[in-house]
């Protein structure tokens, strides 16, 4: 059967603290729409989720982060949570892999928290761009035109603000694989 | 008996998510130097602290931040985690209360992720300072002068970096009101 994503392959990055919702609504409904979504982590077998004010469902890590390839996907989804893009942003291998897809040509797509790690991979400056209320002066201060919308593209760069906005950012992304 | 600090108060001002040992340990410190140390909070009642990987101790809220006065203080102690600072980050007044003791010539001491606060505090541009790794991009964007060392003070700003800094940060905060 004809899905508007057959084909397609997604690769979610987190560890520890994502927001729940943040990786699982983004990882079932693109998978509806017939992508293939794998997630990647520096911690092996599972990874912890934040449900709003603690510890949540465990999700499976599919492959780890140092195996994780730009070659073999098209598109690259972070989950916010305010521990797990904290902690990526200090994994060499999640910025590097952030900034491969980037110069891919492929589109990244950051989350509430998780633009912060878009600070870390250079991709901000210049950029319009949004995300959880707590760290847009670091956006700004990185040299981002920050703006309070539920998803913002930018020269394949996809950002959102908090799990409500959800369904407008797996719609964006799946228009810019479409 | 004379202690160093007879006759000093300090103001702690954290919420939940707190890294434990950042406000248990310098609330303790500075009281046996001799200190009244009060903790304010938006939270009422108490907060829970985190300890390393989950949560912690609850630790008793003294007065609510909205009453917190810098007149009734000689110092600000802001202790870090990742849940705490990025929380107070959306918390006008306790952005407003740094702005003050700072305004006021009385020291401001962040660890760990609490230097977060001093970026929206505006505390950040042309200082010398230190924190966690993750948000050092961030004190770099906003203008400061990163350092990686145990403790650091400029211009009335004290930063530090972790909780095995912390004894560093209690003796740097106790010099600068002896």
């Amino acid at each position: 059967m004809s899905k508007p994503l057959n084909d397609r392959r997604i690769l979610i990055v987190a560890t520890d603290g994502f927001e729940q919702s943040e990786l699982k609504v983004p990882q079932q409904q693109l998978a509806e729409l017939g992508a293939t979504v794998h997630v990647a982590s520096p911690k092996p077998g599972s990874i912890k989720g934040w449900d709003k004010k603690d510890w949540g469902d465990a999700v499976t890590v599919d492959l780890p982060l140092s195996e994780a390839r730009v070659a073999d996907y098209d598109a690259l989804v972070l989950p916010g949570g305010q521990m797990n893009p904290d902690a990526l942003r200090l994994e060499a291998a999640a910025i590097t892999l952030i900034q491969d897809f980037a110069q891919a040509g492929k589109p990244v797509a950051a989350v509430c928290h998780a633009p912060w790690l878009l600070i870390d991979a250079g991709l901000v400056r210049g950029r319009r761009v949004t995300s959880w209320p707590s760290l847009r002066t670091d956006l700004s201060n990185a040299g981002g035109i920050v703006v309070d919308e539920s998803v913002v593209e930018d020269d394949g760069v996809i950002t959102s603000r908090k799990p409500e906005d959800l369904d407008d950012f797996v719609a964006k992304i799946a228009a810019a694989l479409s």
